[in-house]
Order: C-alpha cells, then sequence, then structure tokens
C-alpha cells in the first residue's frame, strides 16, 4: 500500500537481483510496482542492467514497459529484443502508442520493425499512421469491446470474458449493427444491473456522441471534458465504427496543447526541456531572436529617423523604456487572454465584437489611469509641464493601441485557421514597440519648441 | 446520432414548446440531448423563460442541470426553485460540484442554503469545505460504492444494482476492512469475468495506490495522469477511505492549472476571461502595470544617469530597443522551459545543476551568434567599428545574463516553495532591460572618446 522503499533503494535492491539473476524475487519486487514505477526504475538504472532486466521479463511487461519509458529508451529496447521478440512485443503494445513511437521514424526503419509483428496488427498500426498528425485517427486505439446490436446480457458478458485482457480498462461497450456501424452503447454497469435475458438493443443508449476520425486531437479533448465521458468513439463519414479515443490520452493532449500554447506565447522554442541538448535549444530558440533582431532594429530606424529631437531634448530617452515596456506588456496581457480564451468558449461574431469593444474599455481605463499618473511624475521630476503632457498622453494613446492590438491580431489569426498563439507575446511585444515610439517622439515633435 | 438541429433552432423550438406549456414534447427534446447541452440553451434563453424551463424539470434534471451552468446561473437557479427544492436539487448534487458552488458564498447564505438540505449530506458537503481549496479533499465526491472485504461477488453486484443510480461512471468499487480502512479495489469487470461465489478479498487488487485528502489537486493530476487511472481514492491519516476523486474533475484541474500558469507568465491577472466586465479586467491588470511603470522609470533613471554620454553619442540609443527587448525575450523563453518542465519533471541537485549549465551554454551560443550579426550591422550601418563592437559585446553579455537570469529565477522561488510562475514574463524582462541597460551604456561609457 505504502511504498516504503525510495526509489533509490529499489533500484539498488533490482540491481543485487538482477546480478544474481534470480527471477522469481525480481518477478516479486515488478509485482508490488505500477507499470509507471517499473519504467522510471528502468530508466534510472545503468545501461549495462537493461539486457539482463529485459531477459527477466516476458512480452506483456516488456509491452506494459515500454509504453511508459521516454522513446529514446523505447527505440534502444527493440532494437535489443531482435526482430522476432520485439514483433510479438508490439502486437501486445496499444495501437496509438505503437504508432506514436514509429511515427518519427525513416520509413526503412518503420517497415523493419513492422515486418516482425502479426499481419493484421501491423496493417492496424499502419491505418492508424495513415491518419494526419493530432487528429482522432492517430490517437484512437482498437482495444476495446464491440458487440452487436442482437447480443443478449448474457452473450455480451460471455464475450467480455473472452476479450477482458483485450479490452483498455473503459467501462462501455459499444454496439454496432451489420454494416458495422455504431448504433449504441452500453456500459459494463449496464450489464450487471440488467437481467441476463435482455436484448442488447433494448437495454442500449441510441444517442451516442462520436467524433470523426479526422477530428483535431484538441477538439476531441473538448468534447471529452463537456460531457465528461471515459472514452469517445470515432467513426469514418459512414459511421462505421472504428476505434475508441480513452480519457487518459486526452489528459496527454490537454497537457501537451497547454505547453505548446506556452511555448507559442513566450517564443521558447519547439519541445524544449530538461533532457533537451544545449545546441539544439540553442538552434531551436535562435530564429525567433535573430528575426526580433531585426525587427528591434527597425525600433532603431525609428529612433534615429528622430534624432534631431532626441538630440534638442535628450530626455525624452529616459522614458522610452517605460513607454516600450509597458504597451508592449498590455498587449501580451490581452493576447494570452484571448488565446485561452479560444480555447473554452465559441466565438461567433457577436461574442468577437463584444471582446474586442470590451479590450477597447480596458485599454481606456487602463491608458487613463497610469497616462495621469505619469503625467505628473514626469513633470514634477523633470519640471517640465509639457513634457509630463508629452509623457502621458502618449502613454494614454499607445495603452489603448497596445491592448486592441494584443486582441485583434489572435482573433484575425483565429478567424484565418492560423494558430492565434503564433502571434506570440515577443511579436505582439515588438509590434507594440515600435507603435508606441512612433506614438511618443511623434508628439514630442509636434511639441518640440515647447519642450525646449 | 447526429444533431440535425442547430443550437438556435433548438433554442426556438424550446421557447416554441415552454409558452405552450407541453411538458411532454418539452422532455422528449431533452431526452435527446446531453447534460451540457441542455445547459447551454438554458443559458442562451432569454432569463424570462428560465422560471418555466426549471418548472418543467424534476429535481435530478435540476441537478444535472445546475452542474453544467455557470456559477452566476446556479445561484439564480437555486433562489429561483425556494429553500426546500433548492435543498432536494443540492442533495443530489455531487458533493464536490456543490462545495465548489458555496465557496464564495457568505457563511450565512451558506447556512441557509444548506438548511434545506438531508443533515447527512449537508454534514458531507461541510466536511468537503474544510478542507484547504486546491486539495484532494475538496475535490473528491462520496458518489462512489465500497464493499466489505468478506462479501462474495454475488453480494457485490446486489449492492451495486442498489446503488446503480448513485454511484459516478466509473468503475471500480472500492474494498474496505472493518474499520473502513482501504485495502484493495476491484473493477466492474473483475465482477462480470469472476465466478459468482468468489470472495472480493480473493479477487481484488491490494496495493492500492490512493491520495491523503490534504494533497494539493495538482498532485493528484500528476499521479493519475502517471497512473491512467480514471479515479483515485483518497483517504485519512490512518488510510481510512474517505471519497474518491475521479479522471474528469481531474481535467478541469489540468486546464485550470495551466491557465494559471499563463496568466501568471503573462501577468495578463486573474481568472480574465470573454464573459469578465471591462472595469474587473482593468481593475486586474492594473496592479501589474503600475509597478512595471515604476520599474520603467527606474529604466528611466539609469539612461539619465549616462545622459552626457548619449548626448554625445545620440546614436546610441537606436540600439537601445533591440538590446533591452531581446534580453527581455531570452530570459522569457529560459522561464518557460523551467516553468514548465518543473511540472513535469523530479528536481534533484544534479537535474536542477545540468539544466543551470545547458543553459549557460545556450546563452554563449545565443549570445555569440547574435552578438557576431549586430557588431557588422551596427558597423556597415553607423560607419563605425568601435560602436559596432560595443553593441555587439554588450549583447553577447546582456543574452547570456538574461538567460541565466530567466533560468535562476524561478528555480530559487521553487526553491523556497514560491511557484515559479510569479517570476512572470514581465518582470524577468523588466529585470533584464535595466541590466542590460547598465551594460550596453557602461560599455558605450569607457569607450566614448572612441566612439565620438
Amino acid at each position: 500500500m505504502i511504498k516504503v522503499l525510495t526509489e533509490d533503494q529499489m533500484t539498488l535492491q533490482i540491481i543485487k537481483v538482477l546480478k544474481e539473476g534470480k527471477k522469481k524475487e525480481f518477478q516479486a519486487i515488478l509485482e508490488e510496482l505500477q507499470p509507471y514505477d517499473i519504467a522510471r526504475i528502468f530508466e534510472g538504472l545503468p545501461e549495462k542492467h537493461h539486457t539482463r532486466f529485459l531477459l527477466l521479463l516476458d512480452s506483456e511487461q516488456i509491452a506494459e514497459l515500454i509504453q511508459e519509458v521516454e522513446k529514446v529508451h523505447q527505440l534502444k529496447i527493440l532494437s535489443k529484443l531482435g526482430i522476432e521478440k520485439s514483433g510479438h512485443v508490439m502486437d501486445l503494445m496499444d495501437n496509438d502508442d505503437l504508432a506514436s513511437l514509429l511515427e518519427d521514424l525513416s520509413p526503412g526503419k518503420i517497415e523493419e520493425l513492422l515486418s516482425g509483428m502479426k499481419q493484421e496488427e501491423s496493417k492496424i498500426v499502419q491505418n492508424i499512421m495513415n491518419y494526419p498528425p493530432e487528429t482522432a485517427g492517430r490517437i484512437m486505439t482498437n482495444r476495446f469491446v464491440w458487440i452487436p446490436q442482437h447480443y443478449s446480457v448474457r452473450e455480451s458478458v460471455e464475450k467480455l470474458k473472452i476479450f477482458a485482457e483485450f479490452s483498455e480498462t473503459i467501462n462501455y461497450l459499444y454496439v454496432i449493427d451489420n454494416d458495422k456501424k455504431l448504433v449504441g452503447v452500453v456500459s459494463y454497469r449496464d450489464l450487471i444491473i440488467n437481467d441476463e435475458s435482455e436484448k442488447i438493443q433494448d437495454i442500449m443508449y441510441s444517442r451516442v456522441i462520436s467524433v470523426s476520425a479526422y477530428e483535431d486531437q484538441e477538439e476531441v479533448a473538448r468534447v471529452i471534458e463537456r460531457y465528461d465521458f471515459l472514452a469517445i468513439p470515432v467513426v469514418e463519414k459512414n459511421n462505421e465504427l472504428l476505434g475508441i479515443v480513452t480519457v487518459d490520452d486526452i489528459i496527454d493532449v490537454v497537457i501537451k496543447e497547454a505547453n505548446e500554447d506556452i511555448e507559442k506565447l513566450s517564443a521558447s522554442g519547439k519541445a524544449i526541456d530538461f533532457d533537451t541538448k544545449a545546441h539544439v535549444a540553442a538552434y531551436r530558440r535562435l530564429p525567433w531572436l535573430i528575426l526580433l533582431l531585426f525587427i528591434g532594429l527597425v525600433s532603431g530606424t525609428i529612433i534615429s529617423g528622430f534624432e534631431e529631437t532626441l538630440s534638442k531634448v535628450v530626455a525624452l530617452a529616459f522614458f522610452m523604456p517605460m513607454i516600450a515596456g509597458m504597451t508592449g506588456n498590455t498587449g501580451t496581457q490581452s493576447l494570452a487572454v484571448v488565446v485561452r480564451g479560444l480555447i473554452t468558449s465559441d466565438t461567433d461574431k457577436g461574442v468577437v465584437t463584444r471582446l474586442i469593444i470590451r479590450e477597447l474599455k480596458v485599454g481606456l481605463i487602463i491608458g487613463i489611469t497610469c497616462g495621469i499618473l505619469i503625467s505628473i511624475i514626469a513633470y514634477v521630476w523633470q519640471g517640465n509641464p509639457v513634457l509630463g503632457l508629452v509623457v502621458g498622453s502618449s502613454l494614454v494613446m499607445t495603452l489603448i493601441i497596445g491592448t486592441l492590438a494584443g486582441t485583434i491580431i489572435p482573433l484575425i489569426l483565429y478567424k484565418f485557421n492560423i494558430d492565434p498563439a503564433v502571434a506570440s507575446g515577443p511579436l505582439i511585444t515588438t509590434l507594440n514597440d515600435i507603435l508606441s515610439l512612433l506614438i511618443y517622439f511623434g508628439m514630442a515633435t509636434m511639441f518640440i519648441s515647447k519642450l525646449m
């Protein structure tokens, strides 16, 4: 119940048992653990123990293990097993997990690995891989139990007993007609609480909500989240049942999509985690930074256009970072609200109009508050009321424009089916930088005679 | 199967039926819909139809509806029902949903609402509300079925039939001993595939993973995500079974926590969505912006300290936004990597040290690449090799420091149990702004004679 040993102690004990080659004791330790924990220990072991570790497992255990380890370990394990054993292990893996293992490999390598599998299993995996990435078809599994509608409860239970090992741990049975079309669903609980002689078609729920195999995985997650489902059936256009997507995969989708939003909003580069190598991380982050370098030079060019104004009143430079920074930040704030809001809200014209008007009002309130504040500070600091007025009124304008830019740009991108998060924080920030400099120095140039 | 009517058409049809008071037809329409869809239609109806809508529902349907509508509607519905009916509805609600409905109300209002409930149900809700927010105890439900370990499969099925309506749609039965302590778990599938006379204690899985009622909900989500559970039991310190947390609530937790991270990283203000009123949104965003205004003034003060340098070489101002902007951005990139990484990775000393060294290398590669690039551009643009050198070498230094600041600051906060995301993007950006200005103008002042 309570794990008394720490992971380190467990690892030491396993190394000891492995060295002595005691299969029974090894299996006794594993029985105490969940697949996730076994995988963590396996990954933590020095590489030299891996082969012996695998030798003491049966195919089913390896299939469970391989689904829980990092991709790099997955490929190492398969190549250690050899074609025949690895084929056997792959037969036992969930098809969606296997498909995501294979997707980044070369066609030749994929063919080599698939050749060791049963033909029917390998065909199913290849089918899954034909769907576009990030769709329902790609994350569905065929490890579920379907029954014809004319079955009785007793017949269904018999079938369930036969496929007990085979079905994922969800509690629905999907019901199909003679054309393999999805016509209903019954829960395991329905089987328990109904009489054995009842016909499935009389007790099934026939208004099944399903998704198309080509549906975006984010949309699938939204449906499951809304209806609190544990799984959702995936169908062809003609409503033929293809597979199911389970809630555990959906949690992974939700986490992944949230991480992608954060990556894009912060332009932190795709898929960098703690284990990414330095040169890879740098390579992924550089394109953005170099783009930003050139955009930054645009700001510089604008300032150089106002060189005369600036050389006459150097004090103007003191307020430059504040104005540019605040405009950038207010834009990022709006952007984050819009990007996350689009995930959970429907968007019709009414919602969008209301949102833009709302953000306009927010910009007004924020702009006027901060504008008055900075006017007073600038006047007191530099003793020049005109400077205070120029700084303050610039800030009012830039904050309103910044707020609207942070709202409208992602909405336009969304309208054109571009992920709004690509209008990432830094891009909005830099755009707002440029706008704010133009407004600020424009105002200053207009009032230059009174500023000096 | 396929919804033929759009939501608007459905709404119109419901208004028609409501006006004519046809209960049967109204129920026939609702039967086609999931609770989530009914709630969307209810919220979309003009307020004047709400009372009649509720009159045509029974308590159970209202309980399902209320769990799917926005909080503001929840309270309106309860007040429309009156104490007696609302008490009845609240008895039927999931306890965790009810607890989160009540949590923001005044003690007086809570007492008033609870007074209409059955005493045992109201006690359970009050118990849940005694746990700290965002813990397992707060999101657990008592709608699950437990059985004593000495039951047979047949007895368990009997109990399940009695409580069929009562249990949430998960497929585990938790097994307890005479002291109500959690000793095992069986799945509905186990009940189906085993012989009726088998004893539960012989077929149950006894190494149950459970969480303490005081466990943070994010940690609960991590456990469920790791082990692909559909539910996890919640226990007292002495292992007494209190309730369960189900995976549908965990999806909500994962989305909420990701949104909170994004809110903090972008300092976009707490809990602003598309429906937040303008003055509320402005009020939530202003504190950050005003803080940033003052920090921006610190940058201004630094620049004013270098007024002499700047007035001699006004061209220095051209590169200011680029250097400050890029340093800020590289810091935000590192920050995002660290904040999201901390969610999925364990952190020991080794991991942290490796991460800091990795980011140092990243900073070096990024800094040197961008530094060389900008040196050449600055030289070509301004025709001054010393200016190119000052700008370039400043950028190298600021990018390295910016990367490290974005890495180390959140790690320090994490070490002291402060949420690292509070070192939000804008804060790191602004801090890096200040550092970069000091370095840039410091370098420029050193070489001032050669710059002119």
